[in-house]
């Protein structure tokens, strides 16, 4: 093992990495053979009348988004907004929305996670983490809309997350930089001591929809990167990885790169629970802090090939699988071994206070395909095969987990992160496909100028070979992806008519306009093709206010059909928001510009929709 | 003629419309026989190694962005942001996109226009305009990024644009909003007096790459929908539809579809020009104002069928097709008639004071295929045929221009708005393809909650019958696209190294980071992997600064190597940008937080890509 760390240190230098995966992996212009691409044309063709077998939830990253795909089309159905504003949907610019993103304008959206139940997707909620600005979210998969965003403080940039356990008791958010204990200044001189990286776990309280911290604790000042929690016999543990061990703060790219081995952190959260209900932890802003050093019994550390980015449980639950990004194997671990270790209290040592297992008693396999370079991440099928990224070779390699065996490889362009196969994350994964999820596009797709699409490719995996059968730009920059049959969702298709709600109305005689001293309140309707403000005024589709006023508009789509979503926008007065069918939606502002400005339907909604305009009347001030 | 009159009129009550489109329009589950499905499969796959022949821009909408797609694959190529930020680009973050995009966060793009050499796409600019706040905007296909945004005065909602003239001499914005004039308040009982629909006559300084406004025209205060300029023969006018000639102010689905004729306005823009060098213009708000009822001999004013929406001028430049959304008919019109009534002075009368040309005088044809219902716009072909989107019988009507014959008709899902043939706005289109612009989706596609995609479906036209080959979900909502031949373009692949660019840093010595009082300027680089601020400080990749300064830092990515973009996001700081290849970008903040703040490339960009970090260090106030 000795020859590749040496090998692979010269990469970590930087310039040469840029070498390796730039001159190497220059475009190949092979035009597959005719009688190959009317086949593969075939099975990625989704003709009218029929659907796409599964949803794709990828990431967005620095958009802030998250995209959704059909597969095997590999058509780019919808963009949900979550961490940053959309105008198209209105999101950030009515008043739920704009509460939820409080003082953020973007976020980078990083790891999916579908809610669980016994460890299958369940299809209810999609989880998702941003590193920027350190929030979680949830979105509901019955209206593909976030129900709550959560900041989590005490943390820097949640990247190692969301990863839900099998029945979605928790969704946990290791971090990526470590920061000062509470995040106050201190000097990175003092980052041994000060800085800590945090992982929280987080609570979906389905009820009330709403995300909650249960606790967090206090970690070393590492970097974590990926995790994945256990399955059936290891359904109470999890496992993620962590890099910078080294606790260098400076020229990450050759400091952190030192040492020969990193670690896994194994942990189980029954345990923390435990620990945490009974007291053992401190406050900090308001969180309950467990700090390992002082309460053990719950956190292990597992040496592994250096600077490890993947970790993955397989299905079965019984091992797990590291991939060390600056190491060309994948190690395969036994959680039996592991907890016999754990059991038996035989340990290596410790490193900031937390035990260390010893590599050999946990290993089972070091799996190392020739030439493979910088494996990154490990998805599965139903037959016992791992199908794991190689970064820097450009290919996705087929492995057999309980031999260690190369059964295929599949080059893919360029530069493989994750990879999402059908069902992957789950007890019981479909094998029908898996999904490279490619950080560089570079020449594939008709040149746009000097930033470039990323590029997803969809494998065939039902054939003797894993064969690439389509290729997909993709809008900067999924991480992560999972794939869920497409039959597990039942989305709404209009919002209920709820008479209850507030604000709603559902008549146009009752819409109306009230003042109430320098505030403007309009209870309004929507319908094909008009909007009515107020159903006894000269004019029922203009609003009039006074220069100064508070204006707070109510919208009710009272359209109950398929399809048919108004959009509601003031010219000049930067405010549009969307109003889907049956869905009642509020927007506020100052009327702080006196004139005459137009406001109509942006959303195409019927025949007469460019006639659904009306006015906001701002009289000026005397 | 009466007749279908008197049936439309029906229609204009707005409950009928919907029972029109809903009813009779509803999913067909027919699947297409098992040989045309593998002949259309293959038609637009593109393998690997592989590119799409032509570039489809399509406007966004209420996203404020621009679209671009692949064809025939229909494959959604790449976002570029224009009227609303996007976090991913950094776009609306950075100094340069924040200047442009001014008070605003988003924007209603309609009709994108690629700049015209002769009548032909030259593949050098896009133009489009933003409905919801008044704005032109231009794109430079070089780097595909947005070179200037113009906010102008006097309008409201140019929606009735941009199409440029042959020769990109001009862009005329048109509103679909009539406004009092110079944006008072005033109330609409004064509609008719005091309100008008002013065109903009922008102009683009290619050398200086900014847009420019040369004039406006103080039209009646009627709706301006659509737009087109003349070719050859035609070359020095433009055409656009207008409705709400009846100055109804209130529940205009009823009001505005009143009278039986609405027009189109036809105008002579060299004679505008010429109007303007004469002085024969007022000033308003700092711009040169020509009010068509003082000067005569520029605009005439078409009779045409009610509630037009589309208006399209033949490739020839001889003829020009209006179609309205309220009657079953498109009417052909003759430039060489229209030019020898305007000569004769044979008119019918006048109508706020412009000359209206005799309906009859002025028309070839009018075409009326059976149950076709809604006609909206037309596109042309290379043999004489034109192709119009039918919106309430839901298909495209191919016809013959010249003899009005109806030769194909295909049907598509749901309710198409604009169309987009191969070329299809110049003079000389490819006839290979046409796009049709759907409205509706409904459930076309895998549910995605009550708000649905719209789609795009292409159509073959190299056959003897039209055929739809394949369906693309849209984020909402193009409402027109330009399809161009991809040979046409040649972007940079990275920005060329400008050793005398402002603030440009070409070596890691020369980053550096300087203070001037409370400002803290950093000159710093980005390669892979990692930042250089400050080339002589102990930690080169952290900069520090106390509470209340202002920080500027100014970035240029070093990597001259394609798709190596690096992006530079600050935790909790809400800030993000991207910097391509080649590219020094600026990003300016006050650091009003005290704290440890990490900060990391958010845009992968090498296999130590996450190594890629380093601290902003915010010193608390004493």
């Amino acid at each position: 093992m000795k020859k590749w760390i040496a090998g692979i240190l010269g990469l970590a230098a930087g310039a040469l990495v840029s070498i390796l995966i730039f001159a190497d992996f220059n475009p190949k212009e092979e035009v597959a053979d005719q009688a190959n691409v009317a086949t593969n044309a075939q099975k990625v063709y989704v003709p009218f009348g029929q659907k796409d077998e599964y949803y794709l939830f990828a990431s967005g990253g620095h958009s802030g988004q998250m995209f959704i795909y059909g597969v095997p089309s590999m058509r780019h159905i919808r963009t949900i907004p979550v961490f940053s504003p959309d105008s198209a949907t209105g999101w950030g610019y009515d008043k739920h929305s704009k509460a939820l993103m409080g003082k953020y304008s973007w976020g980078d959206l990083h790891h999916p996670a579908l809610s669980e139940t016994e460890g299958d997707y369940d299809g209810k909620y999609l989880f998702a983490t941003d590193v920027a600005n350190n929030r979680a979210a949830v979105m509901d998969l019955k209206t593909f809309s976030v129900s709550d965003i959560l900041e989590v403080p005490n943390i820097g940039g949640p990247h190692c997350a969301a990863f839900v356990t099998p029945n979605t008791e928790y969704l946990f958010l290791p971090t990526r930089f470590a920061v000062p204990l509470g995040r106050e200044y201190a000097s990175l001189d003092e980052f041994s001591t000060k800085y800590k990286g945090v992982m929280s776990a987080v609570t979906f309280n389905e009820e009330k929809k709403k995300l909650e911290i249960a606790y967090q604790v206090a970690l070393p000042p590492w970097s974590y990167d990926l995790s994945d929690a256990g399955k059936k016999i290891s359904k109470d543990w999890a496992v993620m990885t962590t890099y910078n061990t080294e606790e260098s703060t400076t020229e990450m790219e050759i400091n952190a790169s030192q040492a020969d081995r990193d670690y896994i952190v194994l942990f189980n959260w029954r345990e923390l629970e435990k620990m945490v209900a009974d007291g053992q932890f401190d406050e900090l802003n308001g969180i309950k802090m467990v700090d390992p050093e002082k309460h053990k019994g719950a956190i292990y550390l597992v040496p592994t090939a250096k600077s490890p980015h993947g970790v993955d449980v397989t299905p079965d639950g019984t091992r797990f699988v590291a991939s060390g990004k600056l190491a060309p194997a994948m190690t395969v671990f036994s959680f039996e071994k592991a907890f016999k270790a754990i059991n038996e209290k035989k340990f290596a040592g410790e490193r900031n206070g937390i035990p260390v297992l010893d590599y050999k008693s946990v290993m089972e396999r070091e799996v190392n395909p020739e030439n493979a370079l910088g494996p990154l991440h490990s998805q599965f099928d139903d037959k016992g095969f791992a199908y794991t990224t190689m970064f820097i070779s450009s290919e996705i390699v087929k492995w057999n987990v309980a031999t260690g065996e190369t059964v295929d490889r599949v080059p893919v362009q360029y530069s493989p992160g994750h990879a999402a196969s059908a069902e992957g994350d789950t007890v019981s994964p479909d094998g029908k496909y898996i999904i490279a999820l490619n950080k560089i596009a570079k020449d594939t797709y008709l040149p746009v100028g000097p930033s470039h699409p990323e590029s997803m490719q969809l494998i065939d995996l039902t054939g003797k070979k894993m064969e690439i059968i389509q290729s997909a730009p993709v809008d900067p920059e999924p991480h992560y992806a999972q794939m869920i049959k497409a039959d597990k969702l039942s989305p709404l298709v209009v919002y209920p008519k709820d008479e209850k709600r507030p604000n709603s109305v559902w008549t146009q005689k009752d819409a109306r306009i009230t003042r109430n001293g320098n505030t403007v309140e309009v209870h309004g309707v929507a319908l094909r093709s008009k909007f009515i403000f107020d159903s006894n005024a000269k004019r029922k589709d203009v609003i009039s206010v006074k220069e100064g006023d508070k204006v707070v508009i109510h919208l009710t789509n009272i359209d109950l059909d398929q399809d048919i979503t108004h959009g509601f926008g003031i010219n000049s007065y930067n405010l549009n928001m969307e109003v889907q069918p049956g869905q009642t939606q509020t927007i506020e502002f100052i009327a702080d510009k006196a004139g005459t400005y137009p406001l109509y339907c942006t959303n195409f909604c019927s025949a007469l929709h460019q006639e659904m305009n009306g006015y906001l009347l701002v009289e000026p001030k005397a």
